[in-house]
């Protein structure tokens, strides 16, 4: 049989102390030659009323595991600016107002596929267990006290994250908007059981802090050079995040795989933010990516994430990887199986007898 | 609803003739920069035992249609010598003794997955309507007779193709197995209503031929030089069919998009044959295949196929696209609604209601 499963049925199985020791894991398997992962990709067009519809696809293979999947998005996408910064939203068009986002499991053993999920409660998980590696392999083992800036889906699991991986006792949120910022605040706080002191400016939540999380959904910079001070880990989930001056700052940057931006095919003269087009960062930043380590090097042990404990260090989240979805979609599937969550269909309805 | 159709239900309201202009529409938009397509890529591990377990996916969009999809494999592969030639062979290993390849359709208006359909026919007629495009812009206007190489799968659709553009009057058929070459030429025969004779050797079968088309699963040459004779268009359903000296002495060769070779991602040490690791066939030929002119190219009119009737042309489908999937899934989609045919789910259960 074949599985449907649903993000409630994935919220219920996944922890994130469980989805950061399987991909701490399989960076190990990067490293070692013997998983693979192919970059995203971005087929964009338009779509119409300056909106562009974007097909995004990532493939990632686990044979110790077992499995292979791909992860995909069919959106719908605009860029408006919100509080001064430019944003990247997509339109929940699909029948009942609905995003379309899925992630297809499949065996490497029979090639049979296993299950189908939607991606987003498995992306909110493996980028926060991206960033808590980042942390765990970056940031001070003393470090105790975190600010985040964000108050959205992806900020929750970046907080699982950092808690998973350092003895945090405070953490400062900033949002621009003070309902939001309040709510996760409090919403957060139960969960995790540490406070959570909401803050009316960036400036406010980052002083002192050990930990900096960007946890937005700006593509323009919202950390500064003179946010740092020595000590401190600043992570990111996307590149735009961190800005190019305060990365020059820092005394070590770390990348999550270094792929930085997709694969872009796009119609000729479509209009899109230039991070859309698949133009590296690094020249717009003046940076010199490439030379920056990268999480399997970290985690294989080949470059230290930190040397000592008054340096500076950043790591961003620049792209996720198929691989990351196969490894918490095994985890998700083999639990729903356990467990007997989703629905059930027969395996031949996505398998056929001709050589195709 | 998302329809699950079955190869029979896509079988059932396919047409080679709509195929082929489906697709020469398409190749139009992707030569306008309207439509977009992602080269197909493979992900590579070791299976165990000399096999391999390859995980490929393409990706395109027709904005015109309204429809993206993403085709996929998910494969066991071996390469056995069969004949004295080296075969690309997938292996059956899902429950069923059955084989995975699945194509999903999506809307560019709202995002949301319309199908999920296996590969198997739209692969076969995809193929067969590419080259079918080949010799429809590079063979002579008067061309009637016809040799195939190859009496699998892909032989009869690549006859359907030829019939469907050119008004052929005799088809001359070699394989190296007897059987199947007589099964195959009575099959086909009574299909198309024209003579198909089996031939004992492809010398017999290919001399005095217009159009010989190759259409066999070996990954060695089986067309060479000495087999050409002056105006004879030669088609190939992959890049080492057609031996580099007989592409040497062609006066044109057309390719389908050009990509040549997957974005080839594999373990380290992985043992397999040279085309699988995605190296250019060019180098290994010795031939430059980026000069060739595109299909895109040939059907916008921006180059022409052919320019005089004793001219040697070879037409190369060099690659499978994604756009193609979405254009032939498109056309089977719509069919398949309008007849009532397949399985509907409900699209919730392959939407979410958060932002991802």
């Amino acid at each position: 049989m074949t599985l449907i499963l649903s993000n409630d049925d994935v919220d219920s199985v996944l922890r994130m102390d469980r989805c950061i020791d399987a991909l701490e894991e399989s960076y190990r398997e990067i490293a070692a030659g013997r998983a693979v992962t192919r970059q995203r990709s971005d087929s964009l067009v338009g779509a119409g009323d300056g909106a562009v519809y974007g097909f995004k696809t990532m493939d990632g293979v686990i044979p110790s595991q077992g499995y292979a999947a791909v992860r995909l998005n069919s959106d719908i996408i605009r860029w408006p600016t919100v509080a001064g910064t430019q944003r990247r939203v997509k339109q929940p068009l699909a029948p009942g107002g609905r995003y379309t986002g899925l992630v297809l499991l499949f065996s490497t053993k029979t090639g049979e596929p296993l299950a189908i999920m939607p991606d987003g409660v498995m992306q909110r998980m493996r980028v926060g267990a991206t960033n808590g590696l980042g942390v765990k392999y970056m940031a001070r083992e003393d470090a105790r006290s975190v600010a985040i800036l964000g108050s959205g889906w992806q900020a929750g699991s970046q907080l699982m994250a950092v808690c998973a991986v350092r003895r945090i006792r405070e953490i400062r949120c900033y949002s621009p908007n003070p309902d939001n910022r309040e709510r996760f605040a409090a919403e957060m706080s139960d969960f995790l059981g540490v406070a959570i002191l909401p803050q009316d400016s960036a400036e406010v939540a980052i002083a002192g802090s050990d930990i900096v999380l960007c946890s937005s959904n700006s593509i323009e910079p919202i950390f500064f050079r003179d946010d740092m001070s020595p000590g401190m880990h600043v992570s990111s989930i996307k590149m735009p995040e961190i800005d190019h001056e305060a990365l020059r700052r820092a005394d070590r940057v770390g990348l999550h795989m270094g792929h930085q931006t997709p694969i872009t095919v796009m119609a000729a003269d479509l209009e899109v933010p230039d991070h859309a087009k698949g133009r590296g960062w690094g020249a717009r930043h003046g940076y010199d990516f490439d030379s920056c380590p990268k999480l399997p090097d970290m985690v294989s042990g080949a470059v230290r994430g930190r040397e000592r404990a008054d340096e500076i260090t950043c790591f961003i989240n620049d792209l996720g990887l198929g691989l990351q979805f196969a490894v918490i979609g095994g985890i998700a599937y083999e639990a729903a199986v356990e467990k007997g969550l989703g629905h059930e269909l027969p395996t031949d309805w996505f398998t056929e007898d001709v050589h195709p």
